[in-house]
């Protein structure tokens, strides 16, 4: 990785999908909703020393945050009768009072061992597509990247939909297979193993150790 | 389904993605990616009655084709390079002669059982989200489309795609769990399962008999 | 107007465009690259009356401001360019020592006058069509707007761009003819014409006037 | 032109908008809406040459059409409803029974003195900018297109709504000034003009002339 040979620094962005309190923490939306927050707490130190090695090299890193608006003009009707049902309403407050997926909230931000240093670039959307409805394409483009190395949460949501965007619009992506939880474990093989049907059909993998080395 | 009680019929579309005989034929583009043509044959028998019961209903339909421009023009050097590597060059020839996925080529047409018919549009692109580089978006506006019932070939990769760029997009969707088959078969059922996670996060699913008696 | 008849209040909303300081001061950013503000003035004058009526209407606002990270990471290399060699190069300081269209300086902002009270969005992106790099078509979806009043600066560049974005993506627009200004004040009825061509094909017009009786 | 110094004929392509014979002929559309066609006829005289050089030097070239489909399914209500409004409905049918801008109707192709030629691709689209509801920008970003030398037809419409969409998209324009012609042409020049406001916020313009000799 990349197929065309060695590539810039430059040329390369580190991509951390929604490493949110609300997705690692034990009162956040993901525990809510009934999914297992062990596995995303696992990934956040295994992505820790490659965010570290990206800062080194130079590589410019961009973190996401899915989050609402508080007034949740951007809140479909759909995203909230899903979310109430699932047990943790996009809106509504936490037990420790942070509001699920709201901009602001605690839980919204992004977890402290993987916070954005100056220099480093936060999306802001509503979507699982880090794509869509957000300026990343646009910040990608005026920096000239080509090439994603990407981690985050979770797998079979926001990571696979990101990662397919960037397909679409031509970035290549790695996936690190060790960086990235899914919200039901059981989807973390096939989704990652997706990545790679038809020749590698959404880019390549590897596991946090072989990132490194490269 | 849908989640907001019963919808008119001119509300809803049948989307059927990419049953092109390239994904189901035995010369074809997938099963020379080693991709098992079985199951997508076994989907368009399901999709079958589907098809017919929509035309009854008068719900419109939308045939998706997954295609290149002849000249290649819009294939990436990345898709070109993986599809190489997989066994299935796009715009190379198959035994008998058909370019895979090449617009105008016999293996890229829709398959003779689900053939679309007057009054059925259908939508060519070169990517996996049918909402990405192609007008179904703007036709779906204009005809006034909120839900869309969803089959189609592959799982892991067109119909997870455009379930995601429809649910971005703020269509909600139902995949027929059986109108649908994956490029590796153990990949089906997860990408299924992930429609339903977080209480149902990319929309609802199933089988062809309950659509049907719906 | 809107061309299929009356329709219901919640369907449409006020969009209110760069009504920014930057646009409308002595010291701000249109004023060093040459543009007229009094114009500018005056139509925020036109457009306070319209915005009071649509809080009283229960009109849905929404406001837009264009403006850039303070890294300027999504500041393109051209518009850097072009701006600087224009005499307010994006993100250089003013002679207040506000940053030309750069978040939280004090140019960046919305003109009191106009301020956005609780309940109403704000859209802030880079470009000059709303509708690219923000959510504010999601934003409009989720709400169920179809059409739209526009007012705002400058009329041949963010107006006409985003007049025309609403229009590709289905939303039907009212531009107020006096609560418009131009960076070139002999642009102003050209673009305001243009509006007509072939039938309307961008949508209506009509002074603030009219839109306050209707 | 470009800004960042020469670029490689690799990276430019001419992009010719709507030189179809529905805007240039006696029978056709614009002539019906009240346009004035000669303007469209000389403008297709001075790109000739370009296309011509375009073609010796190597610069690929992008024709694009203004057609819907033949069930007119991508005609929103709307442009249905001003087209009729102006007198030439779009699927209407003409005095020589051409269906005014549907694809594969005689007026919608493009004029024979600008017609394409193997190598050369054509863009179909239902808007105004040829950057939305199409893969335009799918291919121009897989040919690695960064600076777009742009004529075409309608000045003020489609021209000036793809020169915005390429700008967003980080595409640098050039247009020449006498290879356009606008549907009503009092419009002409302010529509050149806009492109060079605030240091050239659009891009830059020239003359066939010069083009040439560049």
């Amino acid at each position: 990785w990349p197929h065309d040979g060695p590539c810039r620094p430059d040329e390369v962005a580190l991509l951390l999908i929604d490493f949110q309190s609300d997705f690692i923490d034990a009162d956040g939306y993901l525990a809510k909703v009934g999914g297992d927050i062990k596995p995303a707490q696992e990934a956040v130190m295994k992505v820790k020393p490659i965010l570290e090695a990206a800062r080194s090299a130079g590589v410019r890193v961009f973190h996401t945050r899915e989050g609402h608006r508080p007034s949740l003009a951007d809140l479909s009707k759909y995203k909230k009768w899903r979310s109430q049902r699932a047990g943790a309403e996009v809106g509504a407050s936490s037990e420790t009072g942070s509001m699920f997926l709201v901009r602001g909230s605690p839980g919204w931000d992004i977890t402290p061992e993987l916070a954005p240093i100056e220099g480093e670039e936060v999306i802001d959307g509503p979507g699982y597509d880090k794509f869509m409805h957000t300026d990343l394409e646009h910040c990608l483009r005026c920096a000239g990247i080509k090439y994603l190395i990407v981690a985050g949460l979770t797998t079979e949501v926001c990571v696979s939909s990101t990662v397919r965007g960037a397909t679409e619009r031509g970035f290549e992506c790695l996936l690190v297979t060790d960086g990235t939880a899914a919200t039901e474990q059981n989807h973390l093989r096939p989704h990652i193993d997706t990545m790679l049907v038809e020749g590698g059909i959404f880019g390549s993998v590897a596991d946090a150790h072989h990132v490194l080395v490269a």
